[in-house]
């Protein structure tokens, strides 16, 4: 299917307006999130390549202009316009996988006005939904405490890209395996599974359906014990086709529970799988589980190994979305590019002027210390001391003399509507993602009341937005 | 894309595992849901005909086999068989856009245990996600009490087609419009839109925005007032254009909001335009809405013409999956039709056996009452009075004999594989909905806290799943 019309109606009446009345200047737009979702204190960049990928193959079918065509609004002078159109601007992103955190720019859009009006629906579309889940993906790696995460998400998933994209944003943020069989296919992620209630209810006793199993898959047999009585037949058949199993040296054989109380019954079960014999026998737990429920039974001991997390993880629960926007930043008139700012009554809102660059100053071991938002032609010296303001423009602001490191976060990855480079391999962003989140101090890791992660604005950022706050008011004023 | 592979992982290992050992009997599926999302008293059914053309289109392709050979877990003859798969089953349903309650089968598939295995998490996949979405967005129509709505989601959506399949169920339940040109072109649902706050920065000043676009839009201009100072500059500029506007016998003028507080800027600027002369511009408000914060503003009086509501909607907030299941009801041993069963330590959760009809009885001027659920081989009598067993199999137990009608809600979508009939115009659908929703009684319908609508089990379902129960449990006995 083209995607060239996945954008907002306005998108496309707003690109005849400006076509019309030829005001069509070069400028930069900014993607950035305004708050860190699930009340969390850091969020895993995902989804560039996949917006790169639409991005550039943007491209009105003869179908697409005979539809916007039918509407009425548009007229033949744009409709042949739109006929030409590809993307041809350049994009500035942080790797997937980087760590991110609120008014920083990830995305920096180089286009005419037009082609950047475009792609904006589709872009935040994208960026915030594979971000959420990323971040959620990571939350529930960093509560399985270094037991297994695997995606089970597809069925309760919001429509089909939404499972495909949430297997590989969760991949990405640590999930080891998706149960999506086309996102494994499509992205090259690990594919696990077990078994459904519907196998144990296929044969006429929960032990013949053990064994029917375990005869086609003798290594991995991940047997479901919770379908009659979980702590009665359920384990005991298990253990029988177990401890069979054991005896002609296959492997990788466990459990999985799907109800009840996970804590009780892991404890009740590894008991029994010990007393058996079937000491390296797996626990697999699955059931509505999120973070805040798997940190829990983490806390309280519970021996489970493997953690299926479906709804929780691909919907992002608890914040349906990121609160991601795109807003322009700065427009060439004539020869000279003219910052430009969006002031609201709420300072949070105000968005930070120019184009820009954001430097992460990182301590031993790579450790994060505070991100500063510098404008684009600063080059600021590693080693100096360096003021960060406060990006609410008030007198908040603090010296950083002591870091190891200041690396800049944003690098071409589109140029003149062309991908730079080669995609990363998904397990390659997996795993800068692990290492970023592993080199990040434990206190912004917390799930719930986190420590605020710092991103400030640099001397001259500050400087710039403060004296574009006192104009702009002018401009909105009446005739 | 072929989606053949949008599947668990463990629909395939268990279909090789029925294939290998020919347990590949006729057998019986049914969708239903558990739970009334959102804390509503209803759902509006959606998604039908998009999880029947995915199912009618089965078929694995030559990479699909060979992605599948790769993992190493399939054996040739499977691949094999698989290559020669289509779906060739009869799948029964309601029509999309009809009420539906909690525990009724949705959906009954009817075709061997490999054939319903397959398409069960797809199924799942696009049912769940639109019927959620329907339902939220019949629950936002409500509380515009008559206001219209348009569909904002795309940037917030999650995923590609998590925007699309939005945009589509949200139409079913009763938005006027989405912004979504794709879902546009691709659904036939009308488009909307009006202008971002970039398009004003864009021009030199409000005033010349404002007027830049008029000329563009003399017609259905709705100008957004919000970016630089809304009691200020910007109702002043949009009056100032309006007012031209009008002089010039134009039509369909408008503002919109889009921050602040919605109920005071409403009334301010609704006073402002009357003083303009403007009576019949058209106030159009966004931000984070839904259906709690739109209700609360009508009953304040807030004179808002126009909704435009986008994450809420299109991410089904605070219900992220409806708890569709799928679960297999009955299977054909040898000549006979054997109903299974399975049972839960949670009553709620134990399912009905057997292949099943669902009879929506009903009052006047076509009032739904109670939905009783029947053995499809039972023939209900109209006009009789008829038994209503509580679900849970307890005593609870009501007879209905005032009523004026009984249908049955399941009929033939898909026989052998194929789609029976044309697919509904998506405006027809959403005339079933509101029909529906309108009929239903107002109890039903409030947004907190509603009345529960009954759906019971006749006599004779009510006495198998009695009597399943209780030879259940020795299915799960122990070798």
């Amino acid at each position: 299917m083209n995607l060239t019309l996945l954008a907002d109606y306005y998108e496309l009446s707003m690109m005849q307006g400006y076509f019309l009345h030829h005001e069509n200047p070069p400028v930069v737009f900014d993607m950035f999130f305004r708050r860190q979702p699930f009340g969390g204190g850091f969020s895993i960049f995902a989804g560039l390549q996949s917006a790169l990928d639409l991005i550039g193959s943007l491209s009105f079918s003869a179908d697409d202009l005979g539809y916007l065509e039918g509407l009425g609004t548009f007229r033949r002078e744009f409709l042949e316009y739109l006929a030409g159109f590809r993307f041809q601007g350049d994009i500035w992103a942080m790797p997937e996988g980087t760590l991110v955190f609120p008014g920083e720019p990830l995305v920096r859009v180089h286009a005419s006005l037009i082609e950047a009006q475009l792609i904006e629906s589709a872009l935040l579309a994208i960026l915030n939904f594979q971000t959420l889940i990323a971040t959620k993906s990571a939350r529930i790696h960093l509560a399985a405490n270094g037991g297994t995460v695997i995606e089970f998400g597809l069925r309760r998933a919001q429509g089909i890209d939404g499972a495909l994209s949430a297997s590989r944003a969760a991949y990405i943020g640590g999930a080891a395996a998706t149960s999506n069989t086309l996102a494994g296919r499509k992205f090259g992620i690990p594919v696990r599974g077990t078994m459904a209630h519907s196998w144990v209810m296929a044969f006429g006793s929960e032990a013949e359906a053990f064994e029917k199993y375990a005869e086609i898959y003798p290594d991995g047999a991940v047997l479901l014990i919770d379908t009659y009585d979980t702590l009665g037949s359920g384990i005991e058949n298990a253990i029988a086709t177990g401890v069979r199993l054991k005896g002609q040296g296959r492997r990788n054989f466990g459990v999985r529970l799907d109800s009840g109380d996970l804590e009780y019954l892991s404890k009740k079960v590894r008991a029994r799988l010990d007393r058996a014999g079937l000491t390296d026998a797996l626990i697999t737990a699955s059931n509505e589980l999120d973070e805040h429920i798997i940190q829990q039974l983490i806390t309280r001991g519970a021996p489970i190994d493997t953690w299926g997390v479906g709804t929780n993880l691909v919907t992002g629960a608890g914040d349906p979305a990121l609160t991601g926007v795109y807003k322009i930043a700065a427009r060439k008139v004539g020869e000279e590019w003219i910052p430009t700012i969006k002031v609201s009554n709420n300072p949070e809102k105000v968005t930070n002027p120019g184009t820009k660059q954001v430097w992460r100053f990182t301590g031993p071991g790579g450790t994060p210390l505070a991100d500063l938002i510098c404008l684009d032609e600063e080059t600021p010296q590693p080693g100096r001391a360096h003021t960060f303001h406060h990006p609410m423009g008030d007198y908040r602001s603090f010296t950083m003399a002591e870091y190891d490191r200041m690396t800049p976060l944003l690098g071409p990855h589109m140029r003149s509507g062309r991908v730079v480079g080669e995609p990363a391999p998904l397990a390659d962003i997996q795993a800068r993602a692990l290492a970023e989140l592993g080199s990040l101090d434990d206190t912004y890791k917390r799930l719930i009341n986190p420590h605020v992660y710092k991103v400030s604005l640099s001397d001259a950022l500050n400087d710039l937005k403060s004296r574009l706050i006192r104009e702009s008011l002018s401009r909105g004023a009446t005739r």
